[in-house]
């Protein structure tokens, strides 16, 4: 009789989840170990932040998400260290796991290139609680906005800088310009929502730069469309309270987001690895660590190149795909097998700017408007975990659509005193 | 031509806001100050402290609600002061509203009575921040249970005592017994949730004084087949960390929560009137503050008596119908006419004990049960402010009842490492 191996998975996100759904049927133990009780369902977290969806909407507990599988756990906990050599994840509560095969999959924080001190000023979007602050951040601004009587301080309230075109950048900015423009404005009886500024400011020459270049300048013009000041080629180069820095120009405005840049998590140090100067692991092939068989990483922590030499992007189907065929090498060696490469297969990219508004791109297929918009909602849906989250995402959305009303638009006492 | 009059309202709860629809049509304009930005559904709000609906769902933005009444702007400030003789409230950030009439509705908070450090040890439920709080506690037992080696340790880990056998009591009691023994226990590996105890300790010598014995008892029979230990004639002495005092015996139990009482608002006592001994104002007849004829108080600060002599109950159906009747006698005001007394019309009293089991009282008529419970349904979705609320606290207690679990289970990773 042999021991059955025990697998320990850092993270409960897109990568690791898929990971541990994979192992369902292997003859090893599981331990899932997460920082938070739930599994994030991240494209949909802008709509979080701008008070159209409920955090319990976009994320699901891991343990009930993986209750019917019976050989694996769920630990709630934040990791400290990881001994590669003794086998061994500690916790900051204490505990230590061994394993005998590890996947780290902790996902990425957003990044301000040497800039620390811009984070509280410039919050962005990763986790439920960042969805949080944003979400007040922006409530709040038209709240100060109507009883205030300086003309210039009011702009400064009613002026939302996002700083970074990527896609949550572009999400972020429809999102926002689309309620203030269309759906606040008979809220309030001493400003004018409609007139806010929202400014999406991007340091390359164009935004969505991961997206052919017709379809970043189709959504461009969507975004314009929607009231959005799109400034490429455009370096912010400080943020201070009230005010932001691009290039020599000050703009004055009291809510900056920011969705610039990720920057991967501080395990991948301690995996003994070559990281990238951004921090990534450079992962074999078989998206194991070199010199650890036993050890693998996916998802943004990884990089993994591609058949044709470009990186596999950090996008959550490249985590799914990852963390699948991490959990395959595992179970290959587990029968003592040789592992495979990784291969990624590009589902296709889309991006979403606005009501009715997307951008999709499948290669030679690409297109924009209404069919990409609805197939965005159709994909977004599908893949949302749980049955209760689809059907109540699909109210929400339906309502939002109806009436240009967020659903979610509740600042707590707390919240507009800190 | 004479100036239009200017009504301030205190509070955007249910007798605030319904003495701002009561003045809809009136020649005056109309200032609501509430110190968060939404109206709360606070019958519901124990459904939000035990993870089956999400804050949105019991909330709504008081501007949006009163969106199309044109005289009424909605303020979110803190009120700091009231002055009766200058007509002045005064906010926290320094913003001053003269008045000419002024209705206070600022509600209540629980009280510990002279026991205020046992707040921290053992929150109550009267705003979304308190249910955020309650939820946290609750999830996170489970979760500290199922790491935690020391039997002793996880028995008090997985005991839960709420003080106070009124409705707010019994409805958080059989909500938690429930999860734990029928929602959650497929999610744990190492604790069986259903050996959970759930205590229901109340000073009094039987539950929901404020209903008939009959069915106060019926209520305490359900609430044991759902496995909660009812404690009457209990008073607790004393709460430590860990620990609650029951007279003379101690009880281990991480998880405390307080439904035992209420304190009046601290602004009763700017009015120059005369208090009971809770801080509540002891109103005249028509609602208005003695020697103040242009000052109201409504809800629960307001004490005011029945025709028989006993007083109005802090209850919502009070609240909005003292909001009406002191809306209405600002109106007569107005005119120039005579103010009328308030009365009360008792619509009966429900409480909810769990999953198909409630009691109503409506004098002759009492009934418990399912038919009940069904009414209580019916009654809470039809007075739940919003379409959207509506569609979706009945789309998430549909899924609730199937699958015995709550939807909102989410713990983010800033609230555990509290």
């Amino acid at each position: 009789m042999t021991t059955r191996p025990h697998i320990v998975i850092i993270g409960g996100g897109f990568g690791g989840l898929s990971a541990a759904k994979a192992l369902k049927r292997t003859n090893a133990d599981v331990t899932v170990i997460d920082r938070t009780n739930h599994h994030l369902f991240q494209p949909l977290l802008y709509q979080v932040a701008t008070a159209s969806l409920s955090s319990s909407d976009v994320s699901a507990p891991i343990r009930h998400i993986l209750h019917r599988q019976k050989n694996t756990e769920v630990i709630l906990g934040e990791v400290r260290g990881i001994d590669v050599e003794r086998r061994v994840v500690s916790l900051e509560d204490g505990h230590e796991f061994h394993y005998d095969y590890l996947i780290v999959a902790p996902g990425s924080r957003h990044a301000y290139f040497g800039h620390g001190e811009w984070e509280p000023l410039a919050p962005g979007l990763k986790a439920l609680e960042d969805a949080s602050e944003i979400r007040r951040r922006f409530l709040l601004a038209f709240e100060l906005a109507e009883t205030e009587t300086d003309a210039a301080k009011r702009d400064a309230d009613l002026t939302f800088v996002i700083v970074g075109g990527g896609p949550t950048g572009v999400e972020l900015a429809g999102a926002i310009s689309t309620m203030a423009k269309k759906g606040l404005y008979r809220d309030f009886r001493h400003i004018d929502t409609r007139l806010s500024k929202v400014i999406l400011v991007e340091g390359g020459p164009r935004i969505l730069p991961s997206f052919p270049e017709d379809l970043a300048a189709s959504a461009r013009r969507s975004l314009e469309d929607l009231g959005v000041i799109v400034r490429t080629s455009s370096i912010v180069t400080d943020i201070n309270q009230g005010e932001v820095c691009v290039g020599d120009e000050r703009i004055s405005a009291n809510t900056v987001f920011w969705a610039a840049g990720n920057e991967a998590s501080p395990l991948g140090a301690m995996l003994g690895a070559p990281l990238d100067r951004s921090g990534k692991v450079v992962v074999n092939p078989d998206l194991s660590v070199p010199g650890h068989p036993e050890v693998f990483v996916v998802g943004d922590l990884a990089l993994v190149n591609r058949k044709d030499g470009r990186p596999v992007p950090g996008v959550s189907p490249a985590a799914i795909q990852e963390g699948r065929a991490a959990a395959m090498n595992i179970r290959r060696l587990i029968w003592r097998q040789e592992t495979k490469p990784f291969t990624y297969f590009n589902k296709g990219d889309l991006a979403v700017i606005g009501r009715s508004r997307a951008i999709a791109d499948f290669g030679k297929v690409r297109f924009s408007g209404r069919i990409a918009w609805l197939l965005w909602l159709f994909v977004h849906i599908m893949y949302l975990v749980g049955f209760r989250n689809r059907i109540s995402v699909f109210i929400q959305w339906a309502y939002s659509y109806i009436t240009y009303q967020g659903g979610a638009r509740v600042i707590t006492r707390a919240e507009w005193q800190k």
